[in-house]
């Protein structure tokens, strides 16, 4: 048996709204260079595009959330909080949730079972020192193995969300434990969209942002007579552009015209789940 | 010679209709992620990615032919028809036609004549097992090799769908016998249009579904001046997302409104044309 | 020095219209299959994705221009015309001008001055046998090399259609002799927009129809400002499905609309420029 | 410590504008076909699709630079400034400024220290012979090293155009010099659009100019809140055909008619940041 057992919502999630919606931000910066290879940090080209996320790219999404009193979730490698910490705090200060997205940004299929207990162990110290008790976890690339989940509630998290076999949240069950799943999506991610990086390859494709909320809300549209969960995934190296920034401000205005989207952090949500 | 000798259909296949339209859907769920790779079970993002096709995607798909009353083909690799019997049991009750898909969705091409004549056997086995006596085969990855076609009469089987050189059916004679050929074509396909997953690599593209729905009307639109059969090729795993299922509306519309074309399951043309 | 040395034709031909348009259509069929490896002829779907254009494009795009009165160019590798002679025949009868586009489809830097003379010589034998003595040639994958390039006034050949580095016609000299070229680009090319086939990869691309005739008669109405040549390039294997043979209708609408647009043969034309 | 330190413009760079906009043309002809190796100088029509640039593109874009008034930076590889003499002449007579993009168009992270100091060396040298005197340097493919960046300002260098921390400019601090930082992204660059070359593969992407042109004017319209500096970089053998040369048309008369956006060539500006 490959998949644990899984069931559903304890709780009501759902409430009266026809679905709910996301904000997560993974907040990657150089982290998926340097996973490529330590040697890229001498590629200031690479570097400095990654590192426009917390220097620019934060800061103007923290600005748009504000503009419409959103409460948002962002994933955080360890190295970033380890090289952006004012950037995490700003994060925090301004009311959001921050949670695990690992320490090395590797991915975990490429690691033992030990690499993996190290690196959730590195990325839970780095956010400790940022004072941050993490209640959710994101797998990078969103390649989550059974061994870092199983780890997951020894660590008091609450939820994963990495996986895609539903597009409503459920329950896993762990041998005695359970925690909630928030399930993704590739087409509700920015990285698809934007990302291009030749050196090295972390995509290559620049569509229009007025097309990307296209395909946002028509999906977050059609997920309203399904009654599902729409987990908005944007990482701020490739979201933060100027005009990227409105696709993510249509989003938003999109489900506030629907009345009846409700948004959430993801942690709420897994409380509602559990 | 590398082909087999055809002909025109026997029957008359397109009545008194300007095209023919067939639904079609491939169940392949983890059976392409397996075949590159046992070790891809570990994954568990890409293994969820695919099992949302059985899980989520073929209760709504069965929702939507029922609202417009329309038989469909659905095409089960072996595996899948063992891992997800519930699945291919309420296709079955639905009455969906179900057809052979091989067993482990391994190309043709990279299997021994042996190896091949096995993975029939064995696909013919577990379908058996569900209580299917498929009349239709698909070759993975429209991958069809001599060998394997010239086996398909043994096994009782009336039709294959794998094929490219025209888009209008006809026969072909293998020795004694002969088979209906229903060719498809790679812009009829779902897979080029939302196929992502870059491990193993299974596509890039995140195509707008609303776009792709044109894409498919406007080529059946163009089908009904040239009288040909449109073989539209879906994967619950992509196409059952929210929005993707809007786009299958969106073409059964289009088809319904036009009044001049048909739906059919494979089987049923099949036996027009042989 | 790379280049031959080159000037502006000799006489004018470009006479009173803006533009200058060729439908030229490349007849690969199988050719560049089998190229990438011999093995491929086992791959029944492969190679019937190729023979569709001989079997089914070819006849549908005659038809096409002979509803408009239009002659083209087919450009014919000698597999093509030894697998399809009955093919190349129907063009013939039909008017059109039929060009060498070598014999094996082989890219010709991949071959020694030897193998290229050699592929030369049996792509005008295999035309020989069909009755055509060509006036005009294009590389395979549009890489003509110098060798070959030299070679081409010793067979008689008038022209080639392969370079890039104009949207005019000019004329080659190449010692003694001289020929004209009729340049080509990528972005007038229906392979770009449309070619998918994974196993051998020819491309993964597939475009709307609309799409493609729109980015092509923008060309070809700015190319009404720059007095240019507008090389179409199409494939039947391509080109002759049923929604793409609109896209080339719309681009013969919009040229026959725009009244300043004159089409011709590429022969005729390179009669003009030397 | 992997960037040095860095601190906002000196002097007021964005005046009474509300965004600032550069048009850059690197002017790369066969540089990074020859860079990816020397035996692509045998495959003709690869040469001669890099040498549209220069020979056609070239004229046509100082064409519509003066008819709008604009001076352009064209940053030019020492081994254009050595092929194509005449049309760096014809751009300085023109009156724009011209830059260094490095001598060979390799990527710098690929040589050694004294490789690159050596490729600088020679860079300025081609251009020297010129009788230009850059001020200004861009790395090829946008991938600069920390060893490169350290050398401008003892060349006399004043800024550099190659990283994308920012979209605002600002100063490098080099021990005991500075150098003004004109940031770049891939979303303002036609190459990610129009580039395709299979060999060597430059890119396979072929985009519609009007589509690209709405994407530049989006991210303009959307700087002009941002208070950004949006820099332009165009390649002449890609942008130089008739209808993408209405792209750039398309964005030079957008920011015409905001009022609010000043156009500046990369040296002007460079000077008010520092």
């Amino acid at each position: 048996m490959i998949y644990p057992p899984s069931s559903a919502p304890a709780g009501d999630w759902l409430g009266d709204a026809a679905a709910v919606a996301l904000l997560t931000f993974d907040l990657d910066a150089e982290a998926p260079v340097l996973a490529a290879g330590e040697h890229y940090a001498a590629d200031l080209s690479a570097m400095s595009h990654q590192a426009y996320g917390p220097r620019v790219g934060v800061p103007r999404i923290l600005d748009l959330l504000g503009a419409y009193g959103l409460k948002a979730t962002f994933f955080v490698p360890g190295v970033t909080a380890e090289r952006w910490p004012r950037t995490v705090e700003r994060v925090l200060a301004a009311g959001h949730e921050v949670a695990l997205h690992g320490y090395s940004h590797r991915p975990l299929p490429d690691m033992s079972r030990d690499e993996q207990a190290r690196d959730l162990e590195r990325c839970l110290g780095a956010l400790a020192d940022l004072g941050v008790e993490p209640e959710g976890y994101r797998a990078p690339y969103w390649r989550l193995t059974r061994e870092t989940l199983y780890l997951l509630p020894t660590c008091g998290i609450l939820y994963d969300s990495s996986l895609m076999d539903d597009d409503r949240p459920y329950r896993l069950h762990l041998g005695g434990e359970q925690i909630a799943e928030l399930p993704v999506h590739w087409s509700l991610d920015d990285w698809e969209q934007y990302a291009f990086l030749p050196e090295p390859d972390i995509g290559e494709r620049i569509e229009n942002p007025r097309d990307v909320a296209r395909l946002w809300t028509e999906e977050l549209d059609a997920m309203r007579k399904t009654n599902s969960l729409c987990v908005l995934t944007c990482h701020p190296f490739l979201s933060g552009r100027p005009s990227r920034l409105r696709a993510i401000e249509d989003f938003v205005q999109f489900a506030g015209e629907c009345t009846d989207v409700r948004f959430s952090t993801a942690s709420e949500l897994a409380k509602l789940v559990l």
